[in-house]
């Protein structure tokens, strides 16, 4: 079994662009602080709503290396290495580690087509030659692969996987996946990244979860997470539809789809609330504008982020 | 419009490995030049068949700088240039004409979800910024975004695209396709990757094929071109259908699947026929073994590529 | 706003069949006095798993008709009229509402290929033609479509509909249904068919649950529907993760999928535990045997359901 | 093997409607005796197009009866015996019997999830209970399941299928299925139903097509028929590119998608074209009106079927 353990609130970090298509640092930096301000447990960089798809090898290294700079041990640091293949995580993996990563997060394989066998032989190549802790990131919307439970905590077990970040739509799955690893002696750190249903992972016994939304209001999942432990589960459930009203920001707009909606909806709140400079996005996605900025910033302020 | 036409085979060329996991560079040269000796019109690298998404950056760098030096200028070059969004895909594209490539074939972005607007934009971006002719490669099994006609020709017509490679699968779209194209003054090269249904493609009005079989079985290919130039149909359907029983070396093998089933069945082929010197695959795909190398082996000597 | 309200525990029935295949009424009464004595606070029949897409029209009424008779107002009988489209809907609704049915449960149109405008205009047609409470039944795993939560609780704010069958496997959508529901007033009852999740189901505001598991094992439903009223989370949690153990007769079976292995293993449970005279399966489908009814046994006998 | 055997063309005939949804016989007779008078040789009703998911048993009865009275032997009537599974199958193949219908055509289940075993089974079933030719329907977009081209031979050389109608959108299995098929002693009447591309299918090694286009333009399938027989395929694509142009009334309308856009796009044609009274759709399909039509309308004007 691994020895890195993780809980509780796991952001997935949002990456700030400045209008010339550079990292925004400051922007970053307030971000970052901000959250570990409020109180999170660990920092997801380079998932997929941390611009992992659309990073060069240099803008990679730039995010990792300031991330690492900036939370500067507060937390742990989690970094994406998600590719088509093997090899090619394996470099990012060792790229990661070289600049101070804490833990590597791969997905199964994809472009390619494969099968199960690719999959395992996959996550077990990256367990042998990387000196690290591996999570699997269960994400089939985006890698067209679903992990079975079985393998996952059979990997556990034999110490492949110290943890998954499950964010695979499947809400029983994730439920036989979180009974099965505590029976296995919990070898598993899982995470959910369902956003909107953090207190029922918690209930189905997640270890914590990695919610986009706490870049924009960290301190509802905070609490949520001390709610949790407490098995205070009304607090939580209260905590998480006061937290939904605020993910409408996701379909109040129109006109896009997909990680410009998603992110771009992230970035716009976060730029209207001042943590960011701006709600730039990288190539080929175009920022929010218009109508639809405005509906988002109807949200915040009708949810009291923003003033009127 | 593009200046850059292309017609006729174009196989996608399979890359072999050496058991150490290096490129075979024997191989390699040994298969470039059975191809070229056999007449095809063009020869197109780092395909979804070429390991692209297995490639580190060094191995793409070895691979092109080896297949530019080994073809030298007997047919065009076509290079894939196949990542998950537009900044990588630039990056590749700079490298592979640096190293001599005369045109590069992209796909949709993929990994993160998007809608038409990013697609076209992905495109726009690459024609602005490279200067090269770019083939849109139509693959959605891969991608999961199928391309429009519509916008295919739109893009053809402003000189955005100069061709496109159609692993669609849509029978009815690419006859579309080639329709429209005809009737805007055939602006694109369509090529299709159909292996097995290449003379209907040419019927349809296909200016060349991209078929992975001809790694294998050149000759044939070669000769269905020229019976399709021809006219003569009969003859184009008789050839096709030969090499249709060849490629039974893609169902005849079991409990393997994707890309270690059909390119591993390639290899396999190629190496039992001498061209190659193995039948590795790169990581995490095993090569194929056993009563799959035997079976593999019964369709070559059934179709008389192999003594028995 | 329909005047029908229903929440807790409404098993969809599980429907038992003779070796020659006809209806096994012993089997069917013993089986529904059985859920209805463990406390069951409504039952729907003719669901996905009550044999909907198999039955005649003749074996239709006479289920409808059994279950009426067997059930005898003891509790509200929901009866499902699931069909490709509108008109052979209405003839489904109209022939239950004459045997006797209280509520009658549709899903969107499925086999023709349609949209939302179709889906919204079947569910309105249903309602200004049959005079009776409509529930949706959102199952996009069977018709392929998946209902909005935005349109289910427009319909519901206008009397259309009186509630919603969940089996969609989209947890946040669900959520989104709820807390919109509960927002415009509480118009429609909202079920959850997720009987391995049915604690985070009420934790998200469900009205109540359809688990086809209530079949084996009606009692720790019943004992979860008083916990999650106690707001008792953490007993409600132990008696899922207790119901979930049981749950694995679906995943213990090898080489049967489906329906032939999902319904089939409650049939073989219901048959080992003497519910049921046998577990034979309608046409097509053939019953469980062999290894995997000594799978399910050994299931059930380790969860105290059998004797060894 | 079976006696029934069939080639050429075969339109699966659209069915019209009177403003109060009844089936417009004058306008059927009509539509029906222009196909015939054309030169079609065979008739297949209660297709996808046919309104089979939308009939009820009365409206069922009545569109065979009529077909068969309008029809009179002139050619062989295929009748489409779809539904969700086995038993109510067999209940509309025997009422088809009873009316006169030569042969029926049945898809694999659908609504209920299943295996091959189950599709298999049930095409077994309706061989052995119904004494008649049975046509295999291979329709994945509407029963989410592609029969495989082995099973679809084996079955034919053992006498349980009489043929195939493919609208599977997938060319190389189905040149894996004529191919086969040949090499078996041509034991299926194969027939496809990809109107844009008969030319390929012929070229394929198909015995005939089942175009719904030819409700519209029987005239040109007619003489691609004979086009291919006499193995000029120069003309046959000709004629296959003139009928493509009239296609695009397919994708000129706007706002409307699936059966509402595809048969409703050919009943404004033959509404306009004056063979139907009007272009109604059944429930809760809407007919196409405004801009639509007159979007419709051009095509016809420009391709010589209706004067401007």
């Amino acid at each position: 079994m691994s020895d890195f353990k993780i809980s509780g609130v796991v952001p997935p970090v949002v990456v700030p662009d400045t209008p010339e298509g550079a990292l925004d640092v400051p922007s970053f930096e307030r971000s970052i602080n901000r959250m570990i301000d409020a109180g999170v447990d660990g920092l997801f960089f380079l998932g997929s709503s941390g611009e992992v798809a659309f990073v060069t090898d240099e803008r990679r290294e730039q995010i990792i290396r300031e991330a690492v700079r900036i939370v500067d041990h507060r937390v742990p640091v989690l970094v994406g290495v998600i590719d088509t293949e093997t090899e090619r995580v394996l470099e990012h993996g060792r790229q990661a580690l070289a600049l101070g990563a804490d833990a590597l997060v791969a997905t199964a394989p994809f472009y390619a087509l494969g099968g199960m066998a690719e999959v395992e032989n996959h996550f077990r190549i990256l367990h042998e030659e990387l000196d690290a802790p591996i999570f699997a990131y269960d994400i089939p919307v985006c890698v067209h692969v679903k992990l079975p439970w079985k393998l996952l905590v059979r990997l556990g077990e034999e110490g492949v996987l110290a943890g998954v970040k499950d964010s695979s739509g499947d809400d029983i799955s994730f439920r036989y996946l979180c009974e099965a690893n505590a029976k296995a002696g919990h070898p598993l750190s899982v995470l959910s990244g369902h956003e909107m249903v953090v207190d029922c992972a918690y209930l189905s016994g997640a270890d914590g979860s990695v919610p986009g939304l706490a870049n924009v209001e960290p301190y509802g999942y905070v609490r949520m997470w001390k709610d949790a432990q407490a098995k205070d589960w009304e607090a939580a459930r209260k905590e998480q539809e006061r937290i939904n009203e605020i993910s409408h920001i996701f379909d109040v707009t129109s006109g896009v789809v997909g990680y410009g909606a998603g992110v771009g909806s992230f970035k716009t709140a976060l730029w209207l609330m001042g943590v960011f400079d701006s709600n730039m996005m990288i190539r080929p996605v175009k920022p929010l504008e218009g109508a639809n900025v405005e509906a988002i910033r109807k949200v915040l302020v009708e949810n009291g982020l923003l003033e009127a």
